[in-house]
């Protein structure tokens, strides 16, 4: 069973003092990039696995959407979305993405923002959102970058020259991530680029984007600290068919 | 126009020597990886960009192949390649492989060994070979990865605690990279898994599989020095189907 981080109080209240909490979609820098590989969803059919405050469920239904479900494992984000991001077409409800079940062919997008790196299993997963999928329908997400999970310890140093690194190491070694990260003890499963493109692939997807997030030239000027995700990704963005 | 770093004396004394230069496909430790990418040769016709010493082009008649075109921008190479891995169905082509051509829905497999990391531009190329498969045909190929020609001082080092890490920085970066391997200034040109995966999309192909070489275990028992291809990949192997 996955870790429910987002219901431990000091996680919680880390996590929604967060840019991307605060302000929503419009605070994560990689928003731009990630809406860019979703579909027009004008009288269209979403998911959003890991909703969280259903920000991306309500700007979905300002898009036009006929009908959004937001899931979530925490009971902390769905009380929280429900009370600020509700609408005529959202419905909230709570789930273990690893016991997901959705109809067949019913839905025209399946997003999921930050959430798939915290589960253990995604086979099943995908297998269980390609066959919800509609023929010529998106699953578009983003994870934490691999780049990211891998190494022992997490965070930039300074080689003998001053220079900023990532330390990287044990990027094939795939399994838990024991970080501090707004609380200490926060799992996450590290695994390979590879690893996500041959799981869709053998879920029936036809891989259609994949983008390692860094900052655009404007991003990197209006904010001097993403320059660090121009020396590692932390972000992966992916947008499969089926 | 790309660098031709394999006609300079220094560095094609140096490649020579290598274990690959010697011992053939058996002296790469990702070959049985690559190789598992490659569909039944029998009857079929193949490309190799970049043969260098033509090693693969052999294997690939020993398989079958009723023909086998060996292209490669390197005198040296190709003259070695003429001597000692000449066969009835392989032709060997000097090629500047920005400049190439191929007659369409002519080959059943483009295949590519650490050769694409080299090339300055890669959306025409990856176009030709696209219009040159037969539907159904695949492109296989193996790069230096990117989180191994991304570094501005690419070797490990030591943390404080005198764990190996690989000084990751500069990743978003694209461009050429001078490194001194074999020979000084040696020339390669950086761009990440994305770039790889979507010119591939964007030229018309579907994405079969990506890997991230690693060891096997046999192969690190084998071999203990291979655990540092754990800490970090050094090379991605990628197969597309038309």
């Amino acid at each position: 069973m996955t870790q429910n981080i987002y219901d431990t109080p000091e996680f919680f209240q880390g996590y929604s003092q967060l840019a991307r909490s605060v302000h929503g979609l419009d605070g994560a820098p990689e928003w731009p990039a990630l809406r860019a590989l979703v579909p027009n969803l004008q009288g269209r059919s979403v998911v959003d696995l890991g909703c969280g405050f259903g920000w991306f469920c309500r700007w979905a239904q300002e898009q036009g959407a006929a009908d959004v479900l937001g899931l979530d494992v925490s009971d902390n984000m769905l009380t929280r979305a429900r009370a600020t991001t509700h609408g005529a077409a959202i419905r909230y409800q709570r789930m273990d993405l690893e016991q997901l079940q959705l109809a067949p062919r019913s839905i025209d997008l399946a997003y999921s923002a930050l959430t798939l790196h915290y589960l253990e299993r995604l086979p099943a997963l995908f297998a269980t959102v390609h066959q919800a999928l509609k023929p010529g329908g998106r699953f578009v997400f983003s994870v934490e970058h691999p780049i990211y999970t891998a190494p022992a310890r997490p965070g930039f140093v300074l080689d003998s020259d001053g220079q900023r690194i990532w330390p990287l190491n044990h990027y094939a070694l795939r399994g838990p991530r024991r970080t501090d990260w707004l609380a200490k003890g926060v799992i996450k499963q590290h695994r390979t680029i590879g690893d996500y493109v041959n799981v869709l692939i053998r879920a029936g997807f036809t891989i259609a984007h994949l983008d390692e997030w860094a900052p655009t030239p404007a991003q990197l000027a209006a904010q001097p600290a993403l320059a660090e995700e121009q020396d590692r990704p932390m972000m992966l963005l992916m947008a499969a068919a089926r």
